[in-house]
């Protein structure tokens, strides 16, 4: 006899998680299909030669990867043991489960060039694995609810991700956060200014850290990634930019005098800004964070952030745009933006903050009790007509005291009962109990279930 | 540059086969909820000692095994790779992907007992994968749709499954099908009665190819299991019991006559047909199949197949009863019965047969069309008006030709879109365009509101 367990990492979800969670999800597909998103689906299974190589080294180690069906050891030289497990593990799995959904979605649109229309607005809502250590808001299976639009460089994507990310958590009613903002180019800008052209890539990976480290920290880091001494003092008063969007603009047209591509990233987010006046858009959410710079290396224009604020828990959405997110496919050239929320962590978030309305738990309506073989079957005809009317409606299966089956729908939280008797078969009429207040009447079925009807 | 693939037996989902699969999925989940069912999930990932041996030998090798993370050859012996690969299998891999949702469901059950509410009455809809070679209607990853009642021996559950295929299938417009139902206490009373008690599992192997082979290749497999010509004969009769349901039941009830366990089946379909009756189901599906048997040697009662009828593509759904389902995992003696709905057999189906209805493809409602950067500016407005009233609504996001700007939205099916020019700044009326008859006509921003949510 063995006793159950689930990998590190991983989750059930009972029927009251999955309430919830499908509160989330429905509340984003929404917005997602307001703006013109369509959905698509890719398998959990990939070609390893598709995931490996575009996660970095870390990423390529975190991937899971899937055994050769079959005698596996067949065909492999004894030696190739011998040159350790990483050259192994290719010899073994050609396959793997995917990590995120943005390249799986290069690889979809490669694919299906020919069959999309472009500019490609697509959704899509799907679990990812990645081999991480679990710990608080990281776990090794996840959901990603990703929307990008791909085939344009308009800036009205930008501002309708914008847009989106604030209809997403005002419908959630999660409306104390941070949408953090910062364009690629800007931060490209500032390495030029300062002398360190082409080292942006350091750069954005120091400055990621001010948050946590601090400023003094990431002198020392820029430092030790090759930055000279003069370049990271020009770099502090830069860090120390403060005010309002408006005022921060200001100070960087400033230092971005003799700096092109620091102009151009400007350029985008006012123009980014302007569009989301001509939505009318007046939001107290917007930061315009200089040292936001996002890890992964394919953005190249704007990119966005979501903090829950007083909530310790890293961000809970993420994206921004890419010039070249095909291109290793075969397709270059292509320019897409993209916004991903991070459900798991939404959840989270909402359950310590005790978000959720009450009303997400919505199960059967009502249930039948009857006391003996007699009502029981006459209750069946009764639950038919229930169900004719689209009323989630179901009946104690076995016979037990009415006390019993009243427990039973108590426990599942099914907020109605009507108890069937001898009576009730005679006058049509049955009693219906209120399981939250306790409150009963006599009821016809026809007011039973307008009644439900109209509740529901 | 690499030309990406996909792996074998998997698929992406296009916008449009999302639809459609969203159709079956939504038509099934609000059959399940409608019956009093409860969503839950559990992970794509289980370990592997949950998995092996729950599916058979042949089971365990279709299984997909993940590789164990980090330097997985680590600490193993090396001669323990002259042991062949399934024994190495286990020193690399602790993990699989979930075969199908019912051993994940019975860990599930027992992990949880302590907060579930009994009897438990739950559905999932998820993927699974199987090692199968893959060929039509068999895919390597594929969705089930399963609901299981677990906790009451009550033939109740059975009738209300007979209910809900009938509602699912009705709903869908899948109405050729056939139900086909047996027993197998039904099963082991013809083998008590030839005298080959105990022998019932070999029985259902080989009467379960009775469409495929025939019944006299079923003899020749039956003599090859150890059944001798006296029991075969015997056999033969009891194979070629025709008629109607009724007739069926009174043949066999005869046959019968000195098997206990054989009566216990009859009644028990007698009693399923009686609760049906209280339910008012009239049913021209409805088959009771003598030679139905199912593969999995789990099942000890009742037993449900669904066939298309004129579509060669197997079974398109299944369940029965099981009594000790979550046994292996320490919690004997819980009874339950569950059905699975085949959703990818059941798109293939309904793609074969015309039968997806047009409106599943639910896609944005309306396109704004601009001629210039000051009328796009104006659109913006427009846009969020329609939006604040529930729209799926988008504007074409370049500067483009009008004609360019048309034909988009010709290609990605939006039903209407809006011109909006310099005139319509000033009058306030759109020109609205009908995409299907091509007509158009003058329409304010209020009557076109009304106008598309009243085709919503």
């Amino acid at each position: 006899m063995q006793k159950p367990s689930l990998p590190k990492g991983t989750r059930d979800f009972s029927p009251e998680m999955m309430a919830k969670r499908n509160f989330i999800f429905d509340t984003i597909k929404t917005v997602f299909q307001k703006f013109g998103f369509q959905p698509i689906e890719t398998p959990a299974l990939e070609n390893l030669s598709v995931l490996m190589g575009k996660y970095g080294e870390e990423g390529d180690q975190l991937l899971f990867k899937i055994l050769n069906s079959g005698d596996f050891l067949g065909n492999i030289p004894t030696d190739n043991l011998s040159q350790g497990y990483k050259k192994f593990t290719l010899d073994i799995a050609e396959k793997g489960l995917k990590y995120d959904l943005t390249v799986p979605f290069a690889r979809y649109v490669v694919m299906h060039r020919h069959e999309i229309v472009f500019p490609f607005k697509r959704y899509q809502i799907q679990p990812v694995w990645r081999g991480d250590r679990p710990q608080k808001g990281r776990y090794r299976e996840f959901y990603q609810c990703d929307a990008d639009v791909i085939g344009t460089d308009s800036l009205l994507c930008e501002a309708e991700i914008v847009l989106m990310i604030h209809e997403v958590f005002e419908n959630l009613q999660l409306s104390d956060f941070t949408l953090k903002i910062n364009n690629r180019k800007i931060l490209s800008g500032i390495a030029e200014t300062v002398g360190a052209a082409g080292k942006e890539a350091d750069l954005a990976i120091a400055i990621d850290k001010l948050d946590k480290i601090g400023q003094e920290n990431v002198a020392k880091e820029l430092l030790e990634r090759g930055f000279s001494e003069i370049q990271v003092q020009k770099l502090n008063p830069i860090f120390n930019i403060s005010g309002s969007f408006e005022e921060k603009i200001m100070a960087l047209t400033h230092v971005f005098q003799d700096s092109a591509i620091g102009k151009k990233g400007l350029a985008e987010l006012q123009t980014m800004l302007d569009l989301l006046g001509g939505f009318g858009l007046e939001s107290k959410h917007l930061e315009f964070d200089i040292s936001l710079a996002r890890g992964l290396s394919y953005y190249t224009g704007a990119i966005f952030e979501v903090k829950a604020n007083h909530v310790s828990i890293g961000s809970i959405t993420g994206g921004g745009r890419y010039d070249n997110l095909t291109g290793s496919f075969g397709l270059p050239g292509i320019s897409g933006v993209g916004i991903s929320f991070g459900v798991d962590r939404i959840y989270d978030v909402m359950e310590e903050l005790a978000l959720f309305p009450e009303q997400t738990f919505a199960s059967t309506q009502i249930m039948l009790a009857t006391f003996d073989e007699k009502t029981f079957r006459f209750a069946l005809s009764v639950l038919k007509k229930l169900r004719e009317n689209n009323i989630r409606a179901e009946i104690f299966a076995e016979s037990a005291q009415i006390k019993k089956q009243l427990n039973y729908a108590n426990a599942r939280r099914i907020p109605m009962v009507a108890v069937i008797g001898e009576t009730e078969i005679q006058t049509g009429e049955m009693t219906v109990k209120d399981m939250l207040t306790g409150t009963q009447e006599l009821m016809t079925l026809e007011n039973l279930i307008n009644l439900l009807k109209s509740n529901s």
